[in-house]
């Protein structure tokens, strides 16, 4: 793709571990004149000032959007309708408006609605992150290898969605193009559901009475802490993915369930080959995961030797 | 706890990657006069010799057990019974042998009828390990700043109990002493039933025939992947500990998938408020886990960063 990748302005809106990365990209390359950003959180603003990644600050989404070239909704899921509804009267013709959002299909459903004519709506879902949240929490290089998943309309103007293309890709990451649903269904095996297991499997843990919490903390190196990294994710964020991905959420989970079922049969009635076999397979898996550099060999990700 | 950790002959059993950080870190520190690998497969045997990290090496274990004043059976758990059998007739007076296996119960079902009067048998499990197996794929440092839990049985010598506490200590584990019953439920929800839902959800995703192999490892990076480091670790070793924890790995899992059962149906119901409360108590357990240094604190295992 080859789409020229500057805009005349840029606007955040939402500044948290996302909306603070791009800014703080932004402040390294040379992809906006000016870049605003807005965010309903006085506080959060009052942060974005101190730390000072944008040129302007404001809670105010009309005023921060009008005369906007590039619009990036950098919210939870479920305020994307509401952010639409607030920006949608103040955008101007011509104006390419995203988001950054891991559901799309809801994304879709919610905003569209309320943006007028003439503007490219373009949705983006660029699969990256960590468990931090908040505008302290961003760095320029988080999209730096990772996909950015685009899922433009179909008859979306094709120079629109090259110039969002080009943008991502100067910020670091790799595009890929698809329908929201079937990125919908990709992103609830590859994230959402494993998402929803780490926090199901923490909680279980942390319940239980017989044993102290004390030692299911002191233990964790056995296993348990890796599921803890992304259950830490921002609860916020994650509630509305669940509740704006229901459909294949559910799907997934239920394939998830009837399988581990069968594992624990497995056990209970000891046949080992069958787990042997799974076990051989998942090590298959995980390999390719490494040859595709979408993560590190480093033995326990690194964090075992000194 | 203050034995003294030096002993005359180490005879190490099985030379995987616990047998060979064992084996390594004895050839850094003065714990051992004279260190023995012994393993049932000639190609280790090879190897071992080959890198050098141990005075002799051996298929046979009656030979390699002769004298040794420590034995350490670092095979898998299913494999402990058949090596208490082979080394019993062998063993000195006075010798402490015991072991690296993940399970206690069953390894002290399995190896004590084999081990003659006038043996200390001390079992352990050192909470360390990484993805990676072979004699290879050892290291040093593997126990550093890790639990090593000793489950000794009742009456048990205690100055045995405090030179093997020493030994562990001095390779840079923490010691803890607990039963093996009480060791067997902690360890089936810091370790046994993660890697089983670790193991569980790569197959599940591995299997979805609407998406290709391709786009799950792809788009990996979203969360999936964070599983796949643990569903990487050894078959043998892991279909061995699911066999032979098997009532506490029941009983967890049991109360998992009761867990994940309502979870599903808050999602379902779209009940968001039980969702963001379940998240944010296990955001609170990620914060204790690196406050207590089991982990790390940086973004993403520190991936992220360049």
């Amino acid at each position: 793709m080859t789409g020229e990748p500057h805009f005349g302005k840029v606007t955040l809106i939402g500044i948290g571990l996302i909306g603070s990365s791009i800014a703080r990209a932004l402040r390294q390359l040379p992809l906006a004149g000016t870049v605003v950003a807005a965010d309903r959180s006085e506080e959060v603003i009052q942060r974005v000032r101190e730390l000072g990644f944008a040129d302007e600050a404001t809670t105010d989404m009309g005023a921060a959007v009008a005369d906007a070239d590039l619009v990036i909704a950098c919210v939870p899921v479920g305020a994307m309708g509401a952010v639409a509804e607030a920006i949608g009267p103040h955008l101007k013709a011509g104006a390419i408006v995203s988001d950054v959002g891991s559901t799309k299909g809801s994304v879709v459903a919610q905003m569209q609605q309320h943006l007028p004519a003439g503007v490219h709506f373009i949705p983006a879902h660029p699969v990256a992150g960590t468990e931090h949240s908040g505008p302290d929490s961003g760095f320029p290089e988080l999209f730096h290898g990772r996909w950015c998943i685009l899922t433009p309309p179909e008859g979306e103007d094709a120079a629109a969605v090259e110039k969002l293309a080009a943008f991502w890709q100067a910020l670091g990451s790799k595009i890929e193009v698809m329908s929201p649903e079937h990125h919908d269904l990709v992103l609830a095996i590859t994230s959402h559901v494993p998402h929803l297991i780490a926090y199901n499997i923490v909680g279980t843990a942390s319940d239980l009475e017989q044993v102290t919490e004390g030692e299911v903390i002191k233990f964790s190196a056995g296993g348990f802490r890796d599921f803890t990294r992304i259950a830490a994710s921002d609860p916020t964020m994650w509630r509305d993915v669940f509740l704006h991905n229901k459909t294949a959420v559910l799907e997934v989970l239920g394939r998830f369930t009837e399988d581990l079922i069968a594992l624990q049969r497995n056990i209970r009635w000891g046949e080992g080959q069958e787990l042997f076999d799974l076990f051989t397979r998942t090590r298959a898996i995980r390999r390719s995961i490494i040859d595709q550099r979408q993560d590190t060999a480093d033995p326990d990700f690194g964090r075992g030797r000194k």
